[in-house]
């Protein structure tokens, strides 16, 4: 039995583009001879639709489009991912599917039955989990579908589910399992992944297709790396990161196994390719080519206007230098010699007339209270204003430089450089910044050394550095990395060997600034626990606070 | 027995607090001789903890604050719900419980088995629901205890859940029921709870004491009106709306029953008490007093002014007139009217020099482009940097005066209009707006009557009106409320009369416009679907749009 694994980029909503996106490759599957395509989960209709599931007109067109493919599924079979009606009338009106399309109908459905309900997901939300199990017999195989979180029940320390739905399908003795996901990226997701295929080859001792979704959905990435496991627990292959592919697989030499050891990426790379992923998906799928932003000459706008020219091509994307009286030259000259390097439109605007009309007036309302955070914010806001300015004129989107530190401990100005459409590096913490910089030079200098090299500062007042107000990043980002990603309390982060007020107050920082984070744009995320969606937070908690 | 029901206003994560008003409110009842105190859901920890209840640190906190009311539970029983730690590794880490604290001790666990994953709830995503069922024995009584949903799953048309709590707690013969609840307002929501309670002892024929949460948390409104209905499916009370209070009732009187007919408020007197709540809780729970806002002479500023007035006190308003060259003269009068009818402070503020500067700035890039959207946003964003300037220089908080309908179509500019740290009105539709406007001014002008009639004007540009750009309000609100609140598709509502062209234009902005959503305050939630946590739709999409 030959078979393809289709690792394509869906669109949310568009029924249009993925069903035809699923009947091209089918076809081209059909022509180089396999017998069954599998695709993603959702493919249908994009993962995740969200509360788009809670229309029914939306189901319909899910419906629609399936029994297109059905008919579509001559000679080959399709496995497909789609959202369908639960006919029995309690529990969850929807259930989360695999379908088996042959001779031209829908032969067999697999619901999914472990819903994840935790950081990005919400599948319960929307989700009946499955009570029947079986497989489907194809060209004398038996077949067993299961959909992504459905095998991550197996070999874990603190198992979530109190079912495992491959136990209940073993049985009816699959041949082969297809496992149909939309796995997001996070640095360490693709090693988690082998994990727990290998686990499940273990288990079960067949071959294992694990089909993963590629491309961004607004601030989730999907990495690919779709793999194939044989029997024995060894990688037969692991397909492309971030690239659509569709490769073919006889069952027979899966079920013999070979060596095959994966695709080697650092942490940063891999970090790199999901960026340039984020943004580019980000702009083709709501329509939009060009991009403006901010280069302060700073490390933060470095990084994310070189990675929106790998992104979206260097006439794409334009730049404004915006210095202030309290800027220092080394800003615009650093600025400058990026934006040449890289080849993009820039263009230095002052901002101290603008900047002194708002001293004026409002002179008689603060009349000689002492400079402070509002004249700060002041700067930050017209630099602001004047891209969203060019952004409503030229029809560009703004794309946001903060980094995770910065938005962790709320060190950025709420409609000033918290602006813009897009959080390219919100999950990226300062001394990643650091690490991405020196990747992107790996191959000749891209970002001036100066760049990454100097004292990071705001430049919002005389000879101001982030470290007046900040403690030092390598110390800020172990303390925010424990409280974050590894949801450590005061008390177990103290015992770590950080100084107890510096904890204490990096933390109240974290949390009184939720009404920041709140307002500001989706975050890229790269990390297991990212800004978002992910992480949700009351604003008015006092809890640390 | 006497039973006392505590509807107070906790906070989350401050469970300092939170233990000091229980501990009070239990020396209180003690001192008027009851024999049991029952509060809300999660009184420990205030709910929606939300994330919070990820920290092993903030469990620990609720343990410690359990520990410290079951010491205080002497000569009375204490019934308090909070988190707990699920002692099997297998399923969610944590329950949501109810505990009966007496002797000194925790004496009985009834953990919470509907959890409710939907709108605004995501309980699944922390929660493991109960799998045991109980009563505890109290002075030769047997009570069963329900948190909120528990009791919800009776008398629905589309039960959500397959199993109902109530039904297997009635083997152990219960002589009456707690509920204790976190039932967020909406301004059909009382309407609902009496139906759901009636309908309880009308199959269980037993009294029923459902006790809710009081005070905002964010964005979500918790108005108590708690609730004692006799076996016989009769009112017995209503606790007040919007208040905290402690009322006792004696067991033997409520069994036998009594005619009461509860409260008779109209929808827009209760959305108006709500968001007054709303804000002064929003103030409150974060320590701030003061609030600044723009009067811009419409009705939606005007309500907002309104609000925070009876919210905060007349001292705590400030308000800025900020006309530009496109502003009409009644625009200032109406305002200046409206805020000396309030007694608050306002200044007028000429924007025209800060926008002429940003004409001048961006004049080399701009040309001779036409004047377009960058333009009419530029004053907009003008506005909302001199109110945040305010802001950071007197510790205000902005408060945004977006209503609903424009929320939904995107009629307003992110930055500008859009800025402040809450939607006061963003659930409001403007036609609503007018409803609460005249209700507003039902003792007397508070609101000038101009205010109210003349027709709506972002005034960004000359003679410019809403319906230049957006068809009549009567008409877009309703199409609004068939797609948001009923969740129709485009078929259904064209069926409804609708012209075609006009739903599909209105779906379509409603759904290209979630990104300006996704960046905006969050929105004090009054209706069963408001923007925000309880509406989560995907950027890219590509759905309608």
């Amino acid at each position: 039995m030959k078979i393809a694994i289709a690792q394509l980029n869906f669109h949310i909503g568009n029924f249009e583009g993925n069903t035809e996106k699923i009947i091209q490759a089918t076809r081209e599957a059909k022509a180089a001879g396999a017998d069954l395509i599998c695709f993603s989960e959702l493919a249908i209709c994009g993962y995740p639709p969200r509360d788009f599931l809670e229309f029914d007109d939306f189901i319909h067109q899910a419906d629609k489009a399936i029994n297109k493919l059905a008919a579509e599924a001559q000679d080959i079979a399709i496995v497909v991912g789609g959202p369908r009606k639960n006919p029995v009338i309690e529990g969850k009106d929807l259930f989360n599917s695999a379908f088996f399309l042959a001779d031209g109908e829908v032969k067999f459905i697999q619901n999914k039955t472990l819903l994840p309900t935790y950081d990005i997901f919400d599948e319960y939300r929307y989700f009946e989990p499955a009570s029947e199990f079986g497989v489907v017999t194809y060209k004398g195989k038996r077949i067993a579908l299961t959909v992504c979180e459905d095998i991550w029940n197996i070999g874990n320390e603190n198992p979530l589910y109190t079912i495992c739905p491959m136990d209940e399908m073993m049985p009816h003795q699959p041949d082969f399992m297809l496992n149909l996901s939309a796995s997001p990226f996070s640095y360490k997701q693709a090693d988690e992944r082998k994990n727990v295929i290998k686990a499940n080859t273990d288990r079960y001792n067949m071959p294992i297709f694990y089909v993963n979704h590629v491309g961004a959905q607004t601030e989730l990435i999907f990495d690919g790396g779709s793999l194939v496991y044989s029997p024995d627990g060894r990688l037969f292959e692991e397909l492309p990161y971030f690239e659509e592919c569709i490769h073919y697989f006889d069952l027979d030499e899966v079920a013999k196994g070979r060596d095959d050891s994966g695709q080697q990426c650092s942490k940063i790379a891999k970090i790199h390719d999901a960026l340039v992923l984020g943004v580019k998906d980000y702009f083709g799928k709501l329509g939009f080519k060009k991009t403006i932003l901010g280069l302060s000459g700073g490390i933060d706008s470095a990084l994310v206007a070189v990675l929106a020219t790998r992104a979206l091509g260097k006439e794409n994307v334009r730049v404004l230098l915006m210095p202030s009286q309290f800027s220092s030259d080394h800003s615009v000259n650093d600025a400058r010699e990026l934006a040449e390097n890289l080849g993009i439109q820039y263009d230095i605007i002052e901002i101290e007339k603008i900047y002194k009309q708002y001293e004026n007036t409002l002179e008689p309302y603060f009349k000689d209270m002492p400079f402070n955070i509002a004249e700060e914010n002041l700067q930050a806001r017209s630099r602001g204003m004047l891209l969203m300015a060019f952004s409503n004129k030229f029809g560009h989107i703004v794309l946001n430089t903060t980094n995770k530190s910065e938005m962790a401990v709320g060190y950025g100005t709420l409609y000033g450089d918290l602006c813009g459409g897009l959080s390219v590096i919100g999950d990226v913490y300062k001394m990643e910044a650091f690490e991405l910089a020196r990747y992107m030079n790996k191959d000749g200098e891209v970002i001036p050394e100066n760049i990454i090299t100097k004292p990071p500062s705001a430049e919002l007042r005389p000879n101001q550095f982030d470290t007046d107000s900040l403690p030092p990043y390598e110390e800020l980002d172990q303390i925010l990395f424990q409280y974050i990603e590894k949801r450590k309390g005061p008390k177990e982060i103290i015992a770590m060997g950080f100084d107890e007020k510096l904890v204490r107050r990096v933390l109240r920082l974290v949390n009184i600034n939720e009404f920041k984070r709140y307002q500001t744009a989706p975050v890229l995320r790269v990390s297991p626990k990212a800004f978002g969606m992910g992480r949700r937070m009351p604003i008015v908690g006092k809890y640390l606070a």
